[in-house]
């Protein structure tokens, strides 16, 4: 745990300041202050922001430092991006452990401090990627923490042998229990459901569904999984990513939805897509559900897009829930930041007395100019450790 | 007009050539050529890319030079944000000459040779918006060709003497009527159309409406439009903005729309909003519909988000149609580069021999990888003439 005083910071649109971290946790904002002994860092005014949250992606599918993959797949049909990508990462040798390194890294230049990632188990690959990933968890420990979720991409009841993996694989130590559309991709709601509760409950973890199925389907889904959570007495200890069928059209139905997720406190992961049906931030904040959001995969097999920032994430976040104002501006960032920590779990970053020391200083000239210009990070800051500084971590990535 | 060698470049994902524009039109496409007396740029195996078409934007209401806009009204209530700007530009002394140098350069350097601008004329400004557009437009008729259109944005029937206003506007030069929400902000569909038309007959120009309604409304007052291009002969000749209702769920109304549209050829401009119900590019493509895109208004009293790139336009037009393979990658970018220009009733910008010499080369080892990463461009060339290099204009900004 780390020592550091960061003079001339200007908390979101404040006024400048020092920030004073000691053992790792903020213990003193106020201008003026003394170094003393502790190391400093000059903010030059720049804006400090709380660390980012990277709340659901996949690192072990990053095609990062591969030459640029044509995709000829395109977005049509589920199964054939599935089943090419699985076939893919065996053609082209990829090594799990050495892109999730290329790919926190690169989130973490980002300025975030933490990473919730989805990890392959398949009959194919086995537990080769979850391997990979905690191999860079630990090896990252100092950069930014990785939850891991042991996530059955390939299907779990159509595919025998997967559901004997997942074991393994929450023995090896996952964090959470993954679960993939129990209608859409295995066509066994019941068995799909059953078995991912089961391992959750014998290893006492949570569960971390992706839930791409939408209006009436995946509502039926959602409540298949709530019905669960509540028998097993799991509150607090499931989240649903993407749950596209929050944004159907049917509001009495998604109010409906809404109040047992409160009820609940399951957590709800939005990457706030630009073509699919998408929960509303303003409608869950109103219940009081905890959201994060992500990246989701980044230049994969599944499609060219995204790069690893949380930043650039917070303009999605604003531009999917027609965000404008500077309040609904901080509304946005909190999701991929202090708030996306809350949804992951975790105790929530934040620049005040008593929190971890995590934080970024961004480039612009107010926090909405920084959100929408995404320029590369001045400084980032774990724990009162500078991990990264302009646009680039400390640590190179192989 | 210019005559330029470009050397050492790839059109689209192919194999390195050279490029000579003659009298402003490409006149060869070939490896090795000798360049004689001819100017020469050395691309450096650099992708080319048609110029960029920028088909909607606001160039007299941008805040790009002042200080940061702090927004506290938000997305909510349309006719708040319409009130707001109206008064932000007189309490600010916004220049819209001033503003829309600064914009359009902006736009430019992004590697744009077409500009569409919605002008506004409303009783408290008058015409001095489309003057300072104008004025602009004749300044850099070298580095991008802008097109005016006379803007009601404060409203026409609920506002009297706009109407008087829009024909001036008309009779000083703007190259389309505008119009806005007949029956939404209006109230006055009838009122507001038959006016419309009756101006851009009495000019002989073409219309270019903004329909953000939605729906069934939206629907009510896209049939009002085309019934009267019908009756008044206008084929060709009619643009609709935004276009929402055409993401409405009900694709049996949307089809009969789409059947109409095509026939009376109607260009339909979208930003591929992520907020709104939007027409989806590839359901339009398939009914032979003309598509162009733009930034719409960017750095405003309206929010914060946009800078003018038509790049990262293509990248956001992908996102909201779920475009991902290379093919669907180069359709998203024709919707913001040639396919553009036809949208704007112009010759289609495209790299091949006699096409107009407009390109743009960009950063990326691929066309995919340019777009999601959008970089600052490396060379801008209009009719053969370098007007922009390593992401900046050569005519700076005011």
């Amino acid at each position: 745990m780390t020592n550091l005083l960061i003079k001339n910071l200007r908390i979101l649109d404040g006024e400048p300041t020092d920030l004073l971290i000691e053992n790792g946790r903020i213990a003193k904002i106020a201008p003026d202050q003394e170094a003393g002994t502790t190391p400093v860092e000059d903010a030059g005014g720049h804006i400090a922001i709380p660390a980012l949250t990277e709340a659901h992606t996949h690192l072990d599918k990053s095609l990062l430092g591969f030459p640029w993959y044509h995709n000829d797949v395109g977005g049509g049909n589920l199964m054939a991006m599935i089943d090419n990508e699985r076939q893919m990462k065996t053609r082209l040798g990829m090594d799990p452990h050495v892109q999730s390194m290329r790919h926190a890294l690169k989130t973490a230049g980002y300025g975030a401090t933490l990473i919730r990632s989805h990890v392959d188990i398949d009959t194919t690959g086995g537990l080769r990627a979850l391997e990979g990933v905690m191999e860079t968890a630990e090896k990252l420990a100092d950069v930014v923490e990785i939850q891991t979720v042991a996530f059955p991409q390939s299907g779990l009841m159509i595919s025998p042998g997967t559901a004997e993996l997942l074991d393994e694989a929450m023995a090896m130590g996952a964090d959470l229990m993954g679960g993939l559309d129990p209608c859409g991709v295995d066509h066994d709601p019941k068995g799909h459901l059953d078995t991912i509760f089961a391992l959750a409950e014998k290893h006492g973890k949570g569960i971390d569904i992706h839930l791409h199925e939408r209006g009436e389907l995946g509502a039926f889904s959602m409540e298949q999984t709530l019905d669960r959570a509540e028998a097993l007495g799991m509150k607090g200890m499931i989240t649903i990513s993407h749950a596209f069928c929050l944004g159907m059209p049917d509001q009495g139905r998604v109010e409906g939805l809404l109040e047992r997720l409160a009820a609940l406190d399951v957590a709800i992961m939005t990457t706030a897509p630009a073509s699919s049906p998408a929960p509303l931030v303003k409608q869950l904040q109103a219940h009081g559900i905890r959201i994060g959001s992500g990246n989701d995969g980044i230049q994969d097999t599944w499609g060219p897009y995204g790069n690893g920032d949380m930043l650039e994430r917070v303009k999605f976040v604003g531009l999917r829930n027609n965000l404008r104002s500077d309040k609904e501006m901080y509304q946005a960032l909190d999701i991929c930041a202090g708030g996306g920590a809350v949804a992951m779990g975790l105790e929530r970053r934040a620049l005040e007395v008593g929190a971890p020391g995590d934080l970024v200083l961004v480039e612009g000239v107010a926090v909405a100019h920084a959100i929408v210009t995404h320029a590369p990070r001045k400084l980032v800051v774990k724990a009162g450790k500078v991990t990264a500084r302009d646009g680039a971590t400390l640590i190179e990535a192989p």
